[in-house]
């Protein structure tokens, strides 16, 4: 790992924009002169609608505006962020962090829960949200773009994501028997989870839409004697993956195959995806049914591992633009056009919301005791920007603003399905 | 309860209403006259459409037209009930059967079970399905309309379904943790099940939309040490449920309210509703997701238990039209119309469909067994509408024509949620 602190040119392109759009130069605390009232004003009045949490903002004259105790201060050094925050709260606040221009005083996590309980209080639907939702049209998900937009992601280097994934570099919401267990264990139970939700017998085919680095992939054949294709548009991924199945002995049994959901061909018992229907876009989802529709053998069941919402609304502007360019996070209304249109019969949803907030807990925990390194693969604030990624990912899996579904369905009308759930708990099918 | 076979009189209008239309005259199968070709032949062309299944139809004239070694042969008696088949074969195969101007000779069960199958395949959305649609449009939910709707069929007399249901009176799909369990042990299990899908509180406040006879509130009340409201439009069943409560002491802690549940007010920690949804109304669903809003506790939970399909479809016409009227069985979709639009979190659906099936098989089995007594407080007609009300649900669920949904919820945010499903099973948090 040591020789491969090299990896500031595998940063995408967006990254780099990004980076060089934020550092224009911009009027320091000192250039923006005093404070007007209007502006005192605002902070007033932004805070009041907000219903008065317990924060307080610090404008560049250093006065503090809001709560007498608060969580948490936050200082805005300048008189452009400030108007540009007022502009586009959603996507400047985290530009601003990450530069430098705003800092948080206090726990960041404590903070963005309380932004997040703020935001769900907040009336929806008027012009303002209308436009904002208009000018925020996310990158489409052809298959080109797709593939931009997972390189955004996904390809910032393996060698970044294995400093402070687990050891088997799963990306997705690990399954802790009790919040205790380590991450190694909880990504183990989750994929045994996922495995037992399947009953996959030896022999068996799978698919896998957006395999990762192959951790499950590699997981059920070794451990489920079943043959996998796997599929990724992520080509650093699909290279590590391959990697791994050699060095295993399991090249045979899982083919990682560098394409997009949309190619998947050949007949299969059991279709899984983890984490990828967020990248899917909306717009598609009865596309991936059509896909599993032609795919799944009469007796065929699958999984999809998505985050999701309670009701249908976009993500943070900023992890959005930023972070998961062309991601959305469904409602389970907007789930089911995935299974519906085809029939597919939903079997059994598990919400594992707070588990997502406990592994991103262990994943900033870990995150922050490599920062110094991180700091040098790309900068400050590359740093700063996957800091509030991660931390704001906790608080709104806490605060719900986030959910994590798991949905197993099978054909329409085979019986060929767990008699009850305790299978999914112990692997019999009676309790 | 044997003197209490005289209830003849309390059969509900729409009953006698049937029967007196369905018993005039019909032409009997000598007057009907010779078999013409035009009808042999569209008897063939049905056959071949439903895509040639293992079956026979013998018209008046003794002849059977189909498969040569049919699994079950269909005897359609008089001409005037093969072009009333033709014309609405959904409504009027249930009213012929139960007249008995057709019969069918094999296994009921088996032959339901194929046509299930036969209308899966079958494609929809044509212009002949949209006025089918309008010629059914329901009775609506309002207030008036949901009583008597409910009256049509809870309000045949205790003493009816006391005959064949089990102990306890439970009138919705049972969980059987092995199947060969009995049904009075499956339908205590699946209130068991309920109540720890609920993590029940002794002291808490629980309210029931919908509540039958009372069994499930009693139950709660009983072994979790929660008190009750339960609500049921039901006379009779409101009757039963009060009775019972008093003689098991428990009047103080279970009130049975007479009422719609959009009259529920107060606050509760707990909102359940067992097979209530069915009689909502699609339309009344996001008004139902109000009272919820209206009543539940910050950290409140609930579950909707209720039937189901793959995908929005309106019932069997004749289930709708003489079983079961203004029932609506919703897609998991549809469903969501109760809990999207106050932001509930769904922690939890199950997909208990082959246990309702087996469910209805216990119900058939003892249906059977006291048809005699069934035909004395009734009629034959009777008891031949009931055996196809049965043995068609059981085909309907083994066939997936209709699914099973418990889906479990809580309030959005609330972190007062069980940390892992194992406590559904065992009523402990962890593994």
């Amino acid at each position: 790992m040591g020789s491969s602190v090299s990896s500031r040119a595998a940063l995408p392109p967006q990254w780099s924009g990004r980076r060089v759009r934020s550092s224009l130069p911009t009027v320091s605390g000192r250039k923006s002169g005093p404070v007007w009232a209007v502006e005192r004003w605002l902070v007033g009045r932004l805070l009041s609608a907000l219903g008065s949490p317990p924060i307080a903002l610090v404008l560049w004259d250093g006065v503090s505006i809001g709560h007498a105790n608060p969580k948490a201060r936050v200082k805005i050094h300048d008189r452009r962020t400030f108007w540009q925050l007022l502009a586009n709260v959603s996507l400047s606040f985290g530009d601003a962090l990450s530069d430098g221009r705003i800092e948080v005083e206090g726990d960041l996590l404590e903070f963005l829960e309380i932004i997040y309980r703020c935001e769900e209080t907040q009336p929806r639907g008027g012009l303002l949200d209308a436009l904002a939702e208009w000018r925020r049209r996310p990158r489409a998900n052809t298959l080109g773009g797709s593939r931009s937009n997972i390189h955004h992601h996904y390809d910032l280097g393996d060698d970044f994501y294995r400093l402070w994934l687990d050891r088997e570099m799963v990306y997705t919401c690990a399954y802790f028997p009790a919040p205790d267990v380590s991450l190694e264990e909880a990504q183990t139970a989750k994929m045994d989870l996922i495995c037992r939700k399947l009953w996959l017998k030896p022999g068996q085919t799978v698919v896998e839409a957006g395999c990762g680095w192959g951790a499950l992939a590699l997981h059920m054949a070794r451990r489920y004697g079943v043959t996998v294709k796997a599929y990724n548009v992520s080509r650093e991924q699909i290279r590590t993956a391959r990697e791994r199945a050699k060095a295993e002995g399991l090249a045979s049994r899982v083919e990682f195959i560098e394409d997009d959901y949309r190619t998947i061909h050949g007949q299969c018992d059991v279709f899984t995806s983890i984490g990828m229907l967020e990248h899917v876009g909306a717009d598609c989802y009865q596309q991936l049914g059509e896909v599993i529709h032609r795919c799944l053998r009469p007796a065929g069941r699958g999984i999809v591992h998505t985050i999701g919402r309670d009701h249908p609304g976009r993500l943070n502007a900023w992890i959005e633009r930023r972070i998961f360019p062309g991601a959305y996070t469904p409602s389970l209304r907007e789930i089911m056009d995935v299974f519906e249109p085809r029939s597919f019969s939903v079997l059994d949803v598990e919400n594992l919301r707070l588990h997502y907030a406990l592994t991103l807990q262990h994943w900033r925990d870990r995150f922050e005791a490599v920062a110094p390194r991180v700091e040098q693969m790309f900068d400050a604030a590359f740093v700063r920007a996957w800091r509030l990624y991660l931390v704001g990912s906790i608080a709104a899996f806490r605060t719900g603003s986030l959910q994590l579904f798991q949905v197993v369905f099978a054909r329409h009308g085979s019986n060929e399905i767990p008699w009850t759930r305790s299978r999914f708990l112990t692997g019999h099918d009676h309790e």
